[in-house]
């Protein structure tokens, strides 16, 4: 193998494969009149990432990812010659020469992702995962908090994840529906793939894989095997009053009066005529109170939250006003934007209250 | 006490007084017709600063230190209005209250600065300080190495500090000289409180204490009792080579080559005719080398150093080109600029070499 490449693309494509893949693991790149394709897989994960190139002379060639990568991102010239000498990959410019030891190829087996079923807006699939991913566990023993669940219903992607106190649905556009899907994926490598295009992302599945694909790349993983997350428990005509502020705001004033509660933890949100009020008190730093001007429609009520969490729910709706929408006693408050027009994405957000004090 | 202040102003003061003392300490405020005076001690060191205020009922009240810096960091008002309520200090807006309790004032006592020695300029100091007190030791148990040397020699600063292994030495000009001066000061806090100020700084001193004095503040510390370090140990005639170099252009290769070498931690600087040479292999990564374009003057020589202290050595001087001088044997190499017209702060920085392996 001996080929020449803009060193840009290049460390872009090394970093991301480095990043997605775990550290010790071994890169495959493979060069032919193409261009190159640099590939990689760990336990449950398989990546494959394409580069414009000049190659000299076809060929195929395993070595250790994190230093490839490491050297390729830190190079501060335009072009860099990657060939093979002996039992060493050397990384070459003008002034300098790093030399990866060649290992054996056929440690490495990436397998092909599974059939096209559908495609959908990139910069769409990442806004709504950058909320969606965020609500599920970081580490749960029960997969199922773990996870996002994919799901097609009819011409439009649902995502739904929850680790139990709060859950999240989106909802956009589907561009192509050859055949419907529903798996539950991890969730942190699915926001880090989803982040890869701005153009349209293909969505592939079979019972026991799913893969993102855009242009120029390719990210397979094993599916989580796990029941199934659904919003269809809440009925909305249960809600008791809603409630429409502004986020930023509100998001503001329980930064502010969570300095006075007791460990900052749990603050009530107190609705009124046409206000919240938000108070805590505590012995040793004193008390606080705080008004917002609010639209209220039905009865008085006085939820509790934890405060982080309700920064969590808000933060997605950033810039905007936002209803919620307050079931009575232990059962969950909906967040979504008081204006839905116009928005490609539609967000819920399902907020567990806490036993008041 | 009874006052309305620009939120602004008086966030920056609380910020800055919470940050510089610990954060369980308490505040003074005492408001009067020049204003609000925000002060305040903790071991070893005091700090006052002042804000602009309207005040419409002169007074003086002690609270928390943490949560009154917190809320008024906070606000997203243009004004707010802090008044003694009985046994609470109420910090209000339109829309808020918070309320802290007034503690016994006379558990906090803040002391006068030593008298005033000389000025020096505020930015000088700062950039000066960003490279000497980052080669002072976090933490070591011979105070010596934990501190800056702050002396005037005739009408120049001089400032030293070393951990040991490297040494950095600033140069730069006195406004105002009353007194010498020449104490030992903790490193951290001196960078912490030289920040507060771009016009001149007051250096006050007496055998215990060190302040540094600026328009609107003060911050006084306990000096450290140790012997001093000092620069005049390494006569300059010794030097055998002098290479002359890009600082980024070697700080990028060390960055690059280090990769390859074992453990990352020593490299070695071959030192051509008219190159610096960088190598090093491992062995399951592979090896590199790297060529630098450089003056050099004096017999070949190769130097090895701890790559993380070359990479700090080398910060200060970015954007220019560096001369090493590099002495035989295991003595110290001496970093300067190649070009040392026009510059406010002259700066050396001496790195200890390691046992070549």
């Amino acid at each position: 193998m001996d080929l020449t490449s803009f060193v840009r693309p290049l460390a872009a494509v090394a970093t991301a494969a480095a990043r997605l893949l775990s550290r010790q693991t071994r890169l495959r790149l493979r060069a032919n009149a193409e261009g190159l394709v640099v590939s990689g897989n760990d336990r449950d994960l398989a990546v494959q990432l394409s580069c414009p190139a000049t190659t000299h002379l076809d060929g195929e060639v395993v070595v250790p990812a994190a230093p490839f990568a490491e050297t390729v991102r830190m190079l501060d010239v335009d072009q860099v010659r990657l060939a093979v000498e002996g039992t060493r990959l050397a990384i070459r410019t003008d002034s300098a020469r790093f030399a990866l030891p060649v290992l054996d190829r056929d440690l490495l087996h990436v397998p092909e992702p599974p059939p096209l079923l559908s495609k959908v807006d990139g910069t769409a699939l990442a806004a709504a995962l950058r909320t969606v991913a965020g609500t599920a566990a970081k580490d749960d023993p029960l997969p199922v908090f773990t996870g996002v669940r994919v799901q097609s219903i009819g011409d439009e992607l649902c995502l739904t994840a929850s680790d139990r106190y709060r859950m999240a649905v989106a909802r956009l556009p589907l561009q192509e529906v050859r055949d419907p899907i529903d798996v539950l994926v991890p969730a942190t490598l699915l926001t880090e793939a989803a982040r890869h295009s701005a153009g349209a992302m293909g969505l592939h599945a079979d019972p026991s894989h799913f893969a993102l694909s855009w242009r120029g790349g390719t990210v397979t993983t094993a599916v989580l095997d796990a029941g199934f997350l659904s919003a269809d428990s809440i009925p909305s005509d249960a809600v008791d009053t809603e409630v429409e502020v502004g986020a930023d705001e509100l998001a503001a004033a329980i930064r502010r009066v969570g300095v006075y509660s007791e460990d900052r933890r749990v603050l009530t949100l107190e609705v009124g005529d046409a206000h919240l009020r938000l108070a805590s008190a505590r012995q040793d730093t004193g008390e606080a109170e705080e008004h917002l001007k609010a639209n209220v429609c039905g009865g008085r009520t006085s939820p509790s939250f934890q405060a982080r969490y309700l920064l969590d729910a808000l933060a997605p709706f950033s810039g905007e006003r936002i209803r919620l929408a307050i079931q009575p006693g232990l059962r969950a408050c909906v967040l979504t934007p008081a204006d839905e027009d116009g928005r490609e994405v539609a967000l819920k957000y399902y907020l567990m209250p806490m036993l008041p004090r």
